[in-house]
């Protein structure tokens, strides 16, 4: 998907939620474990559900890893079931050089159709530039995190010191948002920023006025909608703000699926304001 | 498996001979794609070959997952038919915090047993705890990897803040390795560095005395082995050292697990060599 289509999705839906499907076998209503597939049965009703919401669905691989093989057929029905106009996510926070990114490329953008994957740039731009060697795929790159431990090593000061001279420290996110600048444009690479971070939202909106922010961390971890939609929006709105669990579970039992679309619809509705009102 | 189980195998089979199955379905003889699963059938077969001269085995999980659920199913197998002696690693390089490392971790420990997995270091201590939970299973983080953009950030001059007169930097892979140490000891945490760098594995050496190394990019990376067991051995080995496509993809044809053992073999015999000399 373009930069621009997603922008239309945008402007349609009015809404830049993302659903995150982290579809915990051990969350889902008991009486879907009857379902031959029961990961996929909960998908189905949660996406039909939560369509008219929502213009991005982002699974959280490791959900589906821990059922095995099963939990990849599930996945692959989920992709399947979702409509081509719908930006598809795969949260893998994949990392590895040349020819094995080649291989999770293929696996993401070829076997299932992804339109965008998440990658830790730890390795460097090996462990990015395969993905962007597909047109209208996104690479989706962990900058600032929301998670207590970023403090470890993204936050960290770091300067370039191939110029000796040039001393003033950045943080660790900072240079690698500024280093990968170079190796593709906004229209192939995202960002993730964690909501729980309005004033360096800002900051980062400064740095790259241009490229989506993926932002995790609304509701459950604590971010505010509006804060995070007066610091992170951009001209083409330049947001995908993602909700998981307080989405998906919701609800319990039989109304699991109605709760979730109430959910997604309550966003939704904050999000159709706030695109009047900083777009 | 313990550390101390891990050395009795090093000692039994005179090797520290890793061999990484990153089983390209695009590379294997053509002869295996009438099998039923061509990828389970020419591990099954390298394995074989191999058996007695290695003491680890590390499938790249990039070359199953392009298979999407039919490769989950040949790795799953491949898992299955490897003895309990053997240590086993899933590179997998995740890094994911809380509830999402839980379900890796599940994943790779629980469904399909290995004894440890990859990890990049990315998102800090979040990342990689929950995978220490287990006994007697290890976390591999990503420190010095082989490839050239490890400049980017892995090689990056980094400084710790918190005390402002403490501005000596360190590179973000010591500042890594540094820093993981107060998550996990020597007997649950292992480290990744390239083998292309000897003076910097001796540099590491010194910073982690006890730790386990898993050391890629010697044959087709370039670096040497008895560069790398000189610089990196300690009293118990210390080395895992991977040989990947060297090994599975020596031979060709009919012939291609038998020029596998003897690839390792030829690997094992120096190893032989060098425990005496250097352990």
């Amino acid at each position: 998907m373009t930069k621009e289509e997603l922008f239309q999705q945008i402007k349609a839906k009015k809404s830049y939620l993302c659903v995150g499907l982290d579809t915990d076998i051990n969350s889902i209503p008991r009486h879907l474990l009857n379902e031959a597939d029961p990961v996929f049965a909960f998908n189905k009703q949660i996406i039909e559900a939560t369509l008219d919401f929502a213009v991005a669905y982002k699974p959280n691989l490791a959900f589906y890893e821990s059922q095995g093989a099963r939990g990849w057929e599930s996945l692959a029905k989920t992709m399947e079931y979702l409509p081509a106009e719908v930006f598809t996510i795969a949260d893998a926070k994949r990392g590895d050089i040349g020819n094995t990114s080649k291989h999770y490329a293929r696996a993401f953008f070829e076997q299932m159709n992804f339109d965008a994957i998440t990658l830790s740039p730890y390795m460097g731009a090996d462990a990015v530039t395969p993905y962007l060697a597909y047109d209208d795929k996104w690479a989706i790159l962990l900058a600032l995190t929301s998670n207590d431990s970023s403090r470890d090593f993204e936050q960290l000061a770091v300067y370039d010191d191939s110029n000796f001279f040039n001393i003033v420290p950045s943080k660790l996110y900072e240079y690698v948002i500024n280093k990968s600048l170079a190796w593709g444009h906004s229209d192939k690479l995202m960002y993730v920023v964690g909501a729980t971070r309005a004033d360096e939202l800002a900051h980062i909106r400064k740095l790259i006025p241009d490229h989506f922010l993926l932002v995790p961390g609304v509701g459950a971890q604590g971010g505010s909608l509006e804060e995070v939609t007066k610091n992170g929006m951009n001209s083409q709105c330049g947001l995908l703000v993602n909700s998981s669990r307080g989405i998906i579970f919701a609800g319990q039992d039989e109304g699991f699926a109605r709760a979730a679309g109430a959910a997604a619809g309550a966003l939704q509705q904050q999000m159709a304001e706030y695109l009047d009102r900083y777009l």
